[in-house]
């Protein structure tokens, strides 16, 4: 048997506030519950569901109205069969079944457990993890229908708040007021939990790729990039979007110039997308297309050749993270690496965070960039291997204006090619300003 | 020497997406950080304070920009010294001042702290924690200009979230838009976390006290009240308000008897707040005067004393929670009951989250309200004891229009009187029609 608690009530430490809860994933993958503090226990070889309902107590209906009752629930959800979770059923659930393994994922929460079978959970867990991961990460990585429609929501509920912020953000004085802009967005239509902390940057704060403070001005009129790179839940399924325009409407100069390295790059990748295809033969494309951006925008020498470039790790120095990773119910979601798979030991493939070969019904993202990082590119100057590629006085020049550019959408790999469930929001700079003009 | 952790990152289970951090309140109460994974050590003997900061790492600069330093933390919050926690200076701190205890709150994770001196401050735990307890409350309950300035502030922008609400309501298309809409207002205004999750109850979901769903439709051009609970934190501290208006923008027929009852209701116990008297007392007069005013709208008998019925717990089951709470930090603020100080227990009582005399520096919410709960009253009317003092035809009439009313504010309590943190939302009848004609 196989035993997976939902997520918890959680409250702030000696308090009674709760926090908003979201489901666990695993667990709303296996019972499409979005309530808190359920149970299930799966029999594998009987191939039966038994999800356990919380005991809600004689206070619920004075203070949150009728509860869910095991009838409502076995209707609602339908699983094989529907109890309460007190510890007597529990055990008896156990004691009946009388499982050869009690299997969980490390780190579970074993409290709900009778002794008895909490000590057996543990005895088998160096055992079961590896088996439990693996069966969630491979049975996650594909998605069905369900799951799809489910991921093309929200995408589309993203990418309209993207929208809805091009054309508004001219009226945010701060990072912080974009954010909140976007967010009320995603939360009106249907959305309320966003995927994950959004990156709203300004200028200069673009190169920071995990910026999240998201407090300074932003300043009017400027040709200034906003970098945005957020999105909302819809049923626990995620959207990824990231999308770089200027404070003031238009492309222009230096900006403008980075922006077309990455749009090349992120339609290059888009291009080859289908089954078959290694996810770390895409982030090589990527790179590849960067780099002859590069020595286009004279950033990097265009007397040498592209493979050369790559030996050097030259282009990750400008698109120093992975080309993208699978999403679904988590962001970031589980199956990148299946079981046996290591990880490319070399500094231009060190971030990726998925490496195995597409097939239908895979969601990832596909998220170029190139940045100007104050760490990265002064220890490439100061390293003579790296700095004889680079044209100092034009990396200078942009690092002084352009913080950093990336563009994000999240595609569906289909037997033939892919949908991208995130062209709701336009990228192509006419289409952007003509947005923003509006 | 007393060890407190700050509230640590965390992620959801089995992924790398970080929750939205929140500081823990006693931590930010001693220190003023809104970070996470900071600790503090206190000596109480030498009155000596160790800030302790995270020992940020080598990807710091490539992925979130320049950590800060000893130094800048040094500078902005000014304890006595800082150091990086690691396990060496943490165990060479407790090693070097030799604390004949080490108290902790119960509960608290102890996992940064050297194997041996964990088992010290678990053995300390059993004396320690009432006596931390007692200080946390004793010294949280009263608040100082600063935190009188921040709970100006979380009052202010709460309010004025409301007034957006108000004016935008008829706009909404149901509880959650409405919902998203006052989120949007605190968020841009630099509120980002509201300080517990928003009541929005339209129609009779009015009456269920912790709704907080808030997925129905909102009727258009409906007499039906809406009620929102909700309010923002600014630094860390709370505002706590509650309005309840007309969808339609009037405040008609037995709605506008109910609201009656409970804006008097407020107002009575607003005009008796002062240092020394005593929270049970202003409950009492609550409960009191809700009385009167059932007596009046024909719900409860008129030939009978105010003070039978109050023996008879027959307002409680219209006003069935406490009249309020502390707040500061925490939205249900710690100190409500001192040490020694038992909960009533009578029905009329049993819900009090303080009990204790007032005292300049005291802040607290005033939050009557009148319900029409089916649980309570079905019960009352099955009860000969209590059904005999209600008027049964009236009270259904009532129950199958009206949810409930609850009106509340967030005070000071000054010298003299009050000072009403949360004034800048009206709860006048005429002055909330005004709003919502605009």
């Amino acid at each position: 048997m196989i035993y997976v608690p939902g997520g918890r009530t959680t409250t702030r430490p000696w308090t009674d506030t709760e926090a908003v809860f979201r489901q666990e994933s695993h667990f709303f993958y296996l019972t499409g519950v979005e309530e808190p503090d359920h149970h299930l226990l799966l029999d594998v070889e009987r191939r039966h569901a038994t999800l356990l309902i919380p005991d809600y107590g004689a206070d619920h209906a004075l203070w949150s109205g009728p509860p869910p009752t095991c009838a409502s629930v076995q209707e609602r959800y339908a699983p094989d069969a529907v109890a309460v979770a007190t510890a007597d059923t529990i055990k008896r659930l156990l004691d009946g079944a009388q499982p050869a393994q009690l299997l969980v994922l490390p780190g579970t929460d074993l409290a709900a457990l009778p002794d008895a079978w909490r000590e057996r959970a543990r005895q088998d867990e160096s055992a079961a993890a590896p088996l439990l991961q693996t069966a969630f990460a491979e049975a996650r990585i594909i998605k069905n229908a369900g799951e799809q429609a489910l991921l093309r929501r929200a995408g589309a509920v993203s990418a309209a708040a993207h929208v809805a912020l091009m054309q508004g953000v001219r009226g945010c004085a701060t990072e912080r007021e974009a954010q909140a802009l976007f967010e009320y967005e995603c939360f009106r239509h249907d959305a309320p939990i966003q995927a994950y902390t959004p990156i709203v940057a300004a200028g200069r704060a673009g190169a920071v790729l995990h910026y999240t403070k998201n407090t300074a001005p932003l300043p009017r009129n400027s040709d200034d990039l906003l970098l945005v790179d957020a999105g909302a839940e819809v049923s626990c399924y995620a959207a990824d979007i990231t999308r770089t325009y200027p404070l003031s409407g238009r492309f222009t100069g230096l900006y403008k110039t980075t922006y077309e390295i990455v749009l090349e790059t992120q339609k290059a990748v888009l291009a080859a997308l289908k089954p078959g295809v290694a996810w770390e033969a895409m982030h090589t494309l990527a790179l590849q297309t960067t780099a002859a951006g590069l020595q286009r925008a004279g950033l990097v020498r265009a007397d040498v050749a592209v493979d050369e470039l790559m030996a050097h790790d030259i282009p990750a120095l400008f698109l120093p993270h992975g080309l993208g990773h699978a999403i679904g119910l988590d962001v970031h979601d589980a199956g990148g690496y299946p079981k046996g798979t290591p990880r490319i030991d070399r500094p231009s493939y060190r971030y990726l965070r998925m490496r195995r070969d597409l097939q239908a019904g895979m969601a990832v993202t596909v998220e170029p960039g190139c940045y100007f990082v104050d760490a990265i590119l002064d220890a490439a100057l100061a390293n003579p291997d790296q700095a004889r590629y680079l044209v100092a006085d034009r990396v200078a020049q942009f690092r002084r204006e352009v913080g950093g550019v990336r563009i994000e959408d999240d595609v569906l790999i289909t037997d033939t090619g892919y949908e991208n469930l995130t062209a709701g929001v336009p990228k192509e700079m006419a289409e952007i300003e003509a947005l923003m003009a509006q």
